[in-house]
């Protein structure tokens, strides 16, 4: 068998990673990686996450399937930039936000693309953030599939089991809504905790007596401010409905706590217990 | 040496993993407890957690030092119940407020008592819950100490070092205002995240997507209730104007998203970031 040619257009965190596992699932894989950061791309190249960096997109585009694990705004520039001259050519986006990348394709190569969204990540950004395992056991989805080509339908799905994921299908859309819950309103909880508790005029002492609480609570405060103002930009309306929904339920808790309803709040309590009856 | 009798009220997740550490670091150290919750007494015994278990306050009396590993206001109830015959009598409890504890202790047995908050615990509960190291290398904070005899100051310190502990210092009004930053608010953020995705009619389809971030935001609301009624009564003031502080820093992030303002919002996130330069 012929070796086969990947291409990975971002080589922080997710990119990285993603190679870590390809190396280690494919047999006779080549990783040609391209990133607009010069320091990541020398990164990248002496760990070892790729076998040579390239400097266009022209070049890249001679891969048989290229991965974007980019911020979101740079998988639609891209999507709209690069030229595509093989039926079977298959690019698949790691986008944290679905339906404006579905939108954004245009037309003549939306059977290229498939859109994913891996459901896994840290705090940490750049290729030495890379890591093992970080997509084993996790859930990616897969967006309105329906527009993808059958054989790059074929592709996806043979990577992503190949490197231990679970697949779930969801239109672009359904899929925002989901997201803004479940990921991105708890980044701006994350990033608005760790803002409050950095005004208080005590915040040193306060912080010294972090538990693991708040250490997990403001762990995705460091999250990148570059990718996550995309994804914030891109998903706004399902964001903001998600924050509403966050305000209601502590507005709700203020409230208790303040009229001293404490039998109130106690069964307020005990239903977020039942979250942990569905996961894990 | 002879043996030390140490008891401990409260056999769960705190007193549990205490008796862990305190049998791997003391030398003939005998383990006398006290649950009210029949069931916890005989797994605290088949963990081997306690040597026995006694039914009254006069009984565990009986021992040197007495920690109170229970919810706050039982803390109180027993303070004022537990009579003291010795002026070595050591009791430590670790209620996590402290300004409501330090008050009620009855005047003329307030030096037996050290008042103390270690700033550690996971989401479970119970005596299965109990863990090895939950205490090392941890910070417990001691407050108003000079209210503690010296003996008890003594018998406190070395015991906390001899777990690995870090000893801060603190005022109970000033460890209460902190903790309510750092603990208590955080808690009321988790429970209203749990409970806001819950009440989503796509709830069980959001909850598929769960990746670490929402997994770590919405771990500690798992917490016990019941123990989670009593912090929030005890340090209600503090724990609202927490609150308001990050509604603060929340309702700014959502106006900046709402008004599109993303440089603004992304220097706010870089703030955020900061938090990191000074926390593990």
């Amino acid at each position: 068998m012929a070796i086969q040619k990947i291409g990975i257009i971002g080589l922080g965190l997710m990119g990285g990673s993603l190679s870590i596992e390809l190396q280690r699932t494919l047999n006779d894989v080549y990783i040609i990686g391209l990133d607009h950061n010069k320091k990541h791309c020398s990164q990248a190249l002496g760990l070892g996450l790729v076998d040579e960096i390239v400097q266009t997109l022209n070049e890249i585009s001679k891969c048989d399937i290229i991965f974007l694990t980019i911020p979101v705004d740079g998988i639609i520039t891209i999507a709209n930039e690069i030229k595509i001259s093989n039926d079977k050519f298959t690019i698949i986006d790691f986008g944290s936000t679905k339906e404006k990348i579905s939108e954004s394709i245009p037309k003549d190569i939306r059977a290229n693309f498939v859109t994913a969204h891996p459901m896994t990540g840290t705090e940490k950004f750049g290729p030495t953030a890379a890591i093992d395992n970080l997509y084993t056991d996790k859930v990616v989805v897969l967006c309105d599939i329906e527009k993808s080509g059958v054989h790059q339908q074929e592709v996806a799905k043979k990577l992503f089991f190949g490197i231990g994921m679970k697949i779930v299908f969801m239109s672009a859309k359904e899929h925002d809504k989901h997201a803004a819950f479940i990921s991105h309103m708890p980044h701006a909880l994350s990033f608005s905790l760790a803002n409050a508790v950095m005004k208080q005029e005590a915040s040193a002492s306060i912080i010294a007596l972090a538990g693991g609480g708040f250490k997990d609570m403001s762990r995705i405060a460091k999250s990148s401010p570059n990718m996550w103002e995309d994804v914030f930009r891109q998903n706004r309306t399902n964001l903001l409905e998600a924050i509403n929904a966050f305000q209601s339920e502590l507005t709700k808790c203020q409230k208790m706590i303040e009229n001293e309803e404490w039998d109130t709040l106690s069964s307020w309590m005990m239903e977020a217990n039942t979250l942990h009856n569905i996961l894990d």
